[in-house]
């Protein structure tokens, strides 16, 4: 199974050309699953949440997921893609996940950063796996890697794959994934944008690309720059993740000690 | 406050010798809270179930506590030691805590690595963290860190420093103890032994020493050789674990999502 991390550079507000930019860096490649970036429509830093929901879009029914839908028939992939979604008069970050046989799901993300919660509402659906046939892939946000029990849940539902959109600012997050995967044996594409928006004057958001694919023994199968619009397209074997053995003692589920872990 | 990490080198067996090594190494120093490896006194590579009772003792009554005991009261420091718990007929992997003022509690290990399984029995006690006065503090023991419930359960009970006793074999644990200290907003002092043992022919085990303290944003603020005896003393604030808010939109415990996460 081939995946491929998409790293691209949205300008803010310019919805079209940014789907236009996506369309041309997928099509001239070949892979049968890509993770886009969280908010790769519409670029990320809202001024408030008026503004959100100027731009942000019904999902399935909008143009940004008709327009992703096609993209995945027309390449026969999978596409999961970071939207602003429009629900009544909500906003949420959320991501949606198509296949060439059409729409599949959308999750809205649990634990929204900084002045996002000026903007969007928090997210309201569990973690989810879908089956994509010969895997199954869960997803999550962004920051949700910081709080453990985000790509925990998903594993624990299933998840060989952790499709992860991303627009990342703090510098933690490429390094603290491998240990995400080290604890669950899956999986994990981390797809995050380059390029910096100030659109709110002296607050500069700055996103440090690094784009990666880790895979369940916490070996980092590839990294993106921190500043290129890049496709990288690695093939795994999903499978492995289903294996939670670490030697022959070990496992990382049935060790588990449930009966011991405070709830919280 | 100032807290130590001891890297030891024990010699198999010899629990006279690590004991005293133990005792010069701490007794030239000064530290109001050292943390030791992970069966301290005896060594690691117990044959079996028996040979590993031969060599446990009971806690608190046994003669090593007794020893680590005096050495709280002559240093007044707070000690954190790893030791092999005898029981009745039972062997445990654990780690007592005592201070200036005697025996504070003990942990079992919960989390059992690899030939472990054939020498001790699983821990039966929570997580525990045990106010010392000036500081919370909880223990874990080696392996448990690759579990991410282990830290957190300790966090939400209240620890500000994780001791972190280990006899590290793999490699990944100084790097993943950055992201537990980043998810928990906590101080971590992993204290790990240098050497190598093969007590069983063809299964050598080499322990990579890379004691180390973190602090609650993941920066290291220590991080021993990988193949020297050595103590390391850090001063810290150990208040600084209190607050959980990693800016002034997000705080590490109010934002989690219970409602969302799965038991599993």
């Amino acid at each position: 199974m081939k995946i491929g991390i998409v790293q691209t550079h949205p300008v803010f507000g310019d919805i079209d050309r940014n789907l236009k930019k996506i369309t041309d860096l997928i099509s001239s490649q070949s892979a049968d699953l890509y993770v886009l970036p969280e908010l790769c429509t519409t670029g990320y830093q809202f001024k408030d949440r008026k503004e959100a929901l100027a731009l942000a879009e019904s999902i399935p029914e909008g143009p940004s997921t008709k327009k992703i839908l096609e993209l995945a028939q027309d390449t026969q992939a999978f596409l999961i893609a970071g939207l602003a979604e429009r629900n009544g008069e909500k906003v949420y970050n959320s991501a949606i996940t198509v296949g060439p046989d059409g729409f599949i799901g959308c999750y809205r993300k649990a634990h929204l950063f900084g002045a996002e919660k000026n903007c969007f509402s928090p997210g309201d659906t569990p973690f989810p796996v879908f089956d994509l046939g010969s895997t199954r892939v869960g997803v999550m946000i962004c920051f949700d890697w910081r709080f453990p029990e985000s790509m925990r849940s998903l594993a624990l539902d299933g998840a060989d794959i952790v499709a992860h959109p991303s627009n990342l600012v703090l510098p933690d997050c490429p390094q603290s994934m491998i240990t995400r995967c080290l604890e669950n044996g899956v999986f994990a594409i981390t797809a995050d944008r380059v390029g910096a928006e100030e659109r709110i004057p002296g607050q500069t958001m700055k996103f440090i690309g690094q784009s990666q694919i880790v895979d369940p023994y916490g070996k980092v199968l590839a990294r993106a720059s921190q500043d290129k619009e890049e496709i990288i397209i690695v093939e795994i074997d999903p499978q492995k993740a289903r294996n939670k053995a670490i030697n022959s003692n070990n496992n990382l589920f049935e060790d588990r000690r449930v009966d011991l872990y405070r709830r919280g």
